[in-house]
């Protein structure tokens, strides 16, 4: 899925995973070819067939898995399709169209992974920022990032709101995201919460001496949202929350592409759930989370942790992360964000898993310490810098109170 | 799923189907009703609680269905909860996020209805035609209509195009819709495309005497189509076929709500499949091609027929239409359009199933004619003129030689 030479030159490859108990895998994969392409083939005439060659799609590979006395539903393979990009503009809903428009209500189809040629790709300006511009930002040079999220935000008035905020940010995080589940509202409605939450921020750095992105959820109607989030910046906001999957990734490709909207974009995973789980149907995570995200310009990605309560395998959770850094892909990395269930004490496995490129992100997690959410955040400093210095984590524990609190209430997995 | 009454004031009502083995299920539906909405609830001070319960979600219902000795993987809860309207603003990416948001992830769980209060409701203009809209502007009053598909498009010229709109046009279609994967592209772009189909249309009026709707495909990048329609529109466009799913409902419902857009759109269901086929996971057909399309404004929602090569089944068909036409939904109701392996022997059953509000629709049976594209939408309207007419297809086709040509091709299935 990943060192893809990008590409076949004109043409896009996109791989599905087909399954049925008596196909011939490689007729069906010719049907797809044709079918969603020029619609016939072998009945034109020879001269039609000139003219048509160049929008026609092609095979490229098909591999059965069809293991002896396989059961009922085990029999599949994964095939790949060339895509002609003559075919289809240069934007994500015509891809996605293309290639899985029709073909995803045509039995038990997933779609795998796409493979743009690095021609298409130029359409796309990408993440504006990725890993290096976020890390300029903050002046983070190497350390693995935190973000924190607010432990509740329905029902809050600004003061609410502001009082949460200064405490996380107290607490040394680098990143703190509204929820995905706030929209405008007359209690925080957007300008005064950027206004009020980046005061916060100002009032934190003084102790702190440290900057802080703070995501406000960009929401509202599609046609608003370039208006809204230019609001928020002239009201302060150096960051976006963005719910890519309930507005179509066009939507925030377009976000990310306007250079008046200078600041980095976190794409939240809401909705996912209803794409990438089942083995029969969908988009893999990979190509949703991953890829799609990616291309579509989120400078950080968020998705569900393998280590929490709302689980994604620990496989998929790693390809998703190789699609985002994947260096063959002619565009700036997001940072991943494994997301849900995380605790200081996790902080060897996660760093262990994804690396030093990764934001460390919790909410539970820095609201349930014992002493507040200011030594939520501390304790996961700690264990962060612990590890980055290759110390034991409940060794480490011994000698700073918060981490030594939050490894009590949580424990401790080592890598 | 239908016949609700729109609904509790304030809230909407979402339906889970919830498969797990061992979980009780009533504490599982506090555990959203409560984390969908304020977070936390038994922890909270009594006096945060007073402000609070107007932000709460509410357990409506618990449905298990646990029967004896169960298989694993079997045993599922169907649960209903209210979520507060007060906590999301008026627009269906906050409506799904807020119910299907991070939910969507979390374990087997599909999004099986939603009911919203008539007061969010208010907030949608719907369908501008719907079916009442769509007839009046053909003249058509009571017969089901006839919709054809071009054969191909991709590669084609204008003149291609035009030949193939006009011997369509010929056979008494009332819609023709462009291919859901033609693009904006150099042989065929939007306003010359809509110039010729547009005048094919005027041409073959002259023969049959009749209005025809051509429904263009809408595509580009999200904050041009409204400008793309309307430039569609001044060069003649008469109605839009637009792949809502792949931009977000909210984009088609802006579309919708548009005044200087004020001719009707057909939803594409490309993209469903990575949905609705799951029992495990995604949005149920009925409310994904159904509710939903209808709350963003289709006047024609196309899905996979229960008949053809994509299928669905009857059911689930038959629910979607039941969504698309619930009385008790306070608007327009579009026109189910099943589609996919559709051919005049097909008629009877089509019309047994839905009625006379649905619209034939064919590409493969309009084209695929021994005689040519005319005489195949020519076989389609004797088809269903002789079912209006309470006649049997294999009498009426000896006196009607499309039909009976098409009769001997493709057979008949008598309702």
């Amino acid at each position: 899925m990943s060192n893809a030479s990008y590409a076949k030159p004109g043409y896009t490859l996109a791989t599905y995973r087909l399954y049925d108990d008596k196909a011939d895998f490689r007729k069906k994969a010719e049907g797809i070819a044709v079918g969603l392409t020029v619609g016939s083939w072998t009945d034109l005439p020879e001269v039609t067939r000139q003219k048509m060659e160049k929008h026609l799609g092609l095979v490229v590979d098909v591999r059965p898995h069809e293991p002896e006395g396989a059961a009922p539903g085990e029999r599949y393979a994964d095939i790949t399709i060339a895509y002609p990009e003559l075919n289809f503009s240069r934007d994500l809903p015509a891809l996605l169209v293309t290639v899985f428009g029709k073909l995803s209500m045509d039995g038990r189809i997933k779609l795998l992974d796409l493979q743009p040629s690095a021609e298409f790709l130029q359409a796309f300006s990408g993440p504006r920022f990725g890993i290096a511009g976020v890390r300029e930002t903050l002046g983070v040079d190497k350390r693995p990032l935190l973000m924190s999220i607010f432990k509740s935000v329905i029902g809050y008035d600004l003061d609410g709101l502001r009082e949460q905020f200064l405490q996380q940010a107290l607490g040394g995080v680098d990143l703190i995201k509204d929820d995905e589940i706030l929209f405008e509202n007359p209690l925080t409605p957007l300008e005064r919460r950027v206004e009020v939450c980046v005061d916060a921020a100002r009032e934190a750095e003084k102790t702190t001496g440290q900057k802080l992105i703070y995501f406000t959820n960009l929401t509202g109607p599609t046609s608003k949202l370039r208006e809204n989030a230019r609001r928020a910046i002239d009201a302060g906001a150096n960051g976006f929350l963005f719910n890519v999957l309930s507005y179509g990734y066009d939507a925030m490709a377009e976000l990310a592409a306007d250079s008046g909207i200078n600041v980095p974009i976190a794409a939240h995973p809401a909705l996912a759930g209803a794409f990438y789980p089942s083995p029969y149907h969908g988009i893999a995570a990979p190509l949703l989370l991953g890829k799609l995200t990616r291309i579509a310009g989120a400078d950080l990605s968020l998705f569900p942790s393998p280590y929490g309560s709302v689980v994604m395998p620990k496989e998929e959770n790693l390809a998703v992360q190789a699609a985002l850094i994947d260096p063959s892909l002619p565009l700036r990395a997001p940072f991943p964000v494994p997301s849900a269930g995380i605790h200081p004490g996790l902080v060897p496995l996660i760093l262990r898993d994804f690396g030093h490129d990764v934001v460390v992100n919790a909410g539970g997690g820095v609201h349930g310490h014992p002493l507040g959410a200011a030594a939520g955040g501390r304790a996961f400093r700690q264990a962060i810098d612990a590890v980055l210095a290759g110390r034991d984590l409940a060794e480490a524990a011994k000698e700073h109170e918060e981490l030594r609190i939050a490894v009590e209430r949580w424990g401790v997995r080592n890598a």
